[in-house]
């Protein structure tokens, strides 16, 4: 590389830097200036041809475009398998060692979903029946009476309802509330492994790097209680295949659950209503101050 | 920043890194890579809020729901304005010190605009009479007979046709072509500077950062020759108030003309039916081999 052909570069980029300097929000200024900075940084490092800059111009606008307002957000998928929506998360919940760990969002919440009382069943569509209980604390091991745990997560066939038309509207989802002792208690179905939406330009940028577009099996939650953070996190069925290679990096191992099979003659049968054999998930959940 | 709490951060850097180690193509596999390194390190620099982000993702997904697929194409503009296309640019066209120096192909090309002879007036619309004229010759002087030099500019009220339906199809569009000693000459009206598309997240962009919209005057050129490197270029009025600040940083000195106001009495005027005065523009274009 010739010093004297690439000086006209770097003084592009001091350039570009200084027609942000006027920016009147100072942390916009310092958010676009280091964009600038890293963005220049990459494109001088790989040195991309015309063809392969106006590919990505094309992959962003699809990208853009396939995004249906509702449930559909491309752009929360690329930062979702591009390790960024984890890395803001790990930035944003740096917390005290025995509170519980925060994992992606994702993009198939849906505000608004039906209250259900403690051991109500969330699933109207069949699937393997499951038990999901235990504590919500603060970091003193004190219960935070009243928690508000909303809950979401796949059917049988991988897709979440409002993302699946066929199934019936707040299917597998709902806001359970833990009682005064802080117990909470949730009747569901086992979560199952799916694949992320592969049919877009996420999709193809995972089929052309070779990696797979599944998710380990898990159970969303936003739980929260006043005066505490609000913790969003998964719950993941210890012993899913893809639990090592999440497509949206989001597992860590203080979030996966041991499922244990239990029997109709179980007690936990009789007091939330199980016919059959069911399986048990338990876990407490720590909430540091707000 | 506490060492032991950022660790899990730079992990997860690595973790993502190595999913993309089995990226068949190699240039692909080197692009990922370092899109994630840039990426990963531009978020743990700003360590934005998780509004922040969200807010990142929208203005994303905006900036390609905004492109028509026509002559709209916001991640264009966004490149442009960010100082990448003209990086990009530089990376691609690492000239001879004596070839005619490249700038932005900006997003308002059109292909199979119409053949126009020698001195033919691409203006169906009015404005300030012009001539631009001179040679196209390779680096060693010699002309470089039957270039084509495909021409676009905006009409006096600062659109470009294709942009503003209400201008005839063609107008101030059209391909030249260089006689056997390398002669070229367009008729026109002069360009005039004008505001790139503001009313899209881009232009909130600009708003929110204090920078102006405007580009100086410039008359567009891609001009091919046989054996040669195509040229992507602009010509410059001088004079213009935003020649040092232009909107998409695609300003160099060598591009800039100073036009000269001729007589209808000048040997030009005949020449070119010009029946008042008008204003002369010449430039010599040089082209590397390919």
């Amino acid at each position: 590389m010739n010093t004297a052909t690439r000086d006209p570069e770097a003084v592009l980029t001091e350039t570009v830097l200084d027609t942000f300097a006027r920016t009147p929000d100072p942390r916009l200024r310092q958010l676009m200036q280091s964009l600038v900075r890293h963005l220049h940084a990459f494109v001088s490092d790989v040195e991309p041809t015309e063809a392969e800059w106006m590919a990505a111009i094309r992959f962003l606008t699809e990208t853009g475009q396939i995004c249906d307002g509702v449930v559909r957000q491309e752009f929360i998928l690329l930062s979702d398998t591009l390790g960024v929506s984890m890395l803001v998360d790990a930035i944003n919940h740096r917390k005290p060692g025995h509170a519980t760990e925060s994992t992606v969002f994702g993009p198939f919440y849906i505000a608004g979903m039906p209250d259900r009382a403690a051991g109500e069943d969330m699933a109207q569509t069949p699937g393997e029946p499951a038990l999901v209980h235990g504590y919500v604390r603060d970091t003193e091991g004190r219960p935070l009476a009243g928690a508000v745990l909303d809950v979401w997560q796949t059917a049988a066939n991988g897709m979440y309802s409002g993302q699946d038309t066929a199934q019936p509207e707040g299917n597998l989802r709902g806001r359970y509330r833990a009682d005064d002792t802080g117990y909470y208690a949730i009747r569901t179905i086992l979560p199952v492994s799916y694949p992320i939406p592969g049919d877009g330009p996420v999709g193809r940028m995972m089929a052309a790097t070779d990696r797979h577009i599944f998710r380990p099996a898990h159970l969303h939650f936003m739980i929260e209680a006043p005066g505490h953070q609000t913790l969003v996190t998964h719950l993941f069925n210890a012993g899913d295949p893809y639990l090592a290679s999440d497509a949206v990096f989001g597992v860590k191992p203080s979030l996966v659950v041991q499922y244990e099979p239990r029997g109709a003659d179980s007690p936990l049968a009789a007091r939330y209503g199980f016919r059959s054999g069911f399986h048990e998930g338990q876990y407490d959940f720590v909430l540091p101050r707000a």
